[in-house]
């Protein structure tokens, strides 16, 4: 089973997915976590071309792009291989945030996208989503407290993260037996219980 | 006008774009030499991920969608502007190496790049393309001889090789108004000469 995690920036999916992993092990179950951009060496070293701060004249077309190529390499490398073991895989992100945040944040046309991605991922879907919603300026406040680190998305105007958030809930209406939506904006150990009810009710269908 | 140069390796592109911009300088036109992948700062990013030979695992699909994203940057960033502004633009390599070594080489569905490389170039195609065409024992002999750099791809079995070249017959085959082939097994300054009058040729039209 392909369980990915989604939402924007702030909304504690980090923290989420560690605790969901330690779980899930506890109870038997082999587990791979990982996360884009970024999951394999190579991917790391888009990753860092996509957060570099200095990066600025960075156009949306390249953007996505580097995403995607990140993401065919951690599918062909790491997902892929693993499904086909028989591990339970965990993605913190991925394609649903190249549609938010690439599509409806910053306006390129998702048909084109959704052509990438299927071409990125070889057709591969997660079959369960989490959304993890919190609104934009909680969000973002969060990320700048909890002293992590603010890369070249976090740097957005506030308008482009509230595009990105409506993306992502119009993508979870279009999917609703994909998708789960889970108010992220509370105590995150009630968000953790969630999070394992829902997953543990996939597990056992 | 814009002006792309094709071809397997050992072709002495490189070369010919040098002496060709030289050359147009010299007839009073203002001129721009840049390549593929590369030719901005975060395609020179791209660019050092696809040539570092420890990148063994990288698949067909992220070294496409890597190329794909160069390009993007490089159309943006510098070739659209520059069209804008009246320069005579000379690429070394274009999207046609893609669709020879990724498609033609690696066997990914040329619809589908095609796809992605509308997406990365917003459209844009080249005017005049000029295929530097020499047999592959010949062309890699040429490029371990030169002391050049040999890079991930330089390292390729001789079939894929064989492959690229076959490719870029076939693309040639079917633009023949866009495409012409210039035999590069001869002396650089026969091929030069060649280069000049199929260019000024074209700038004459």
């Amino acid at each position: 089973m392909f369980i990915t995690f989604e939402g924007p920036e702030g909304g504690g999916k980090t923290t989420q997915i560690n605790l969901l992993a330690v779980y899930l092990q506890e109870c038997g179950y082999r587990v791979l976590a990982t996360r884009e951009p970024g999951g394999t060496r190579i991917g790391d070293q888009i990753r860092a071309c996509l957060h570099d701060v200095n990066n600025k004249e960075m156009v949306p077309q390249t953007e996505l792009l580097l995403y995607s190529a990140s993401r065919a390499q951690l599918v062909h490398e790491v997902i892929r291989p693993a499904l086909a073991a028989g591990i339970l895989v965990l993605c913190d992100r991925f394609y649903d945030s190249t549609l938010a945040y690439q599509g409806y944040g910053r306006g390129l046309d998702l048909s084109q996208l959704r052509q990438i991605t299927a071409f990125a991922t070889a057709g591969l879907k997660p079959d369960l989503t989490l959304l993890f919603d919190i609104d934009v300026e909680s969000g973002l406040t969060r990320r700048t407290v909890g002293g992590e680190e603010m890369n070249r998305l976090d740097l957005e105007a506030l308008t482009f993260h509230q595009w990105v958030r409506h993306g992502f809930h119009a993508l979870a209406a279009a999917e609703p037996t994909r998708w789960a939506l889970i108010d992220a904006g509370r105590d995150p150990q009630l968000v953790q219980n969630d999070v394992r009810r829902l997953v543990m009710e996939r597990l056992q269908l």
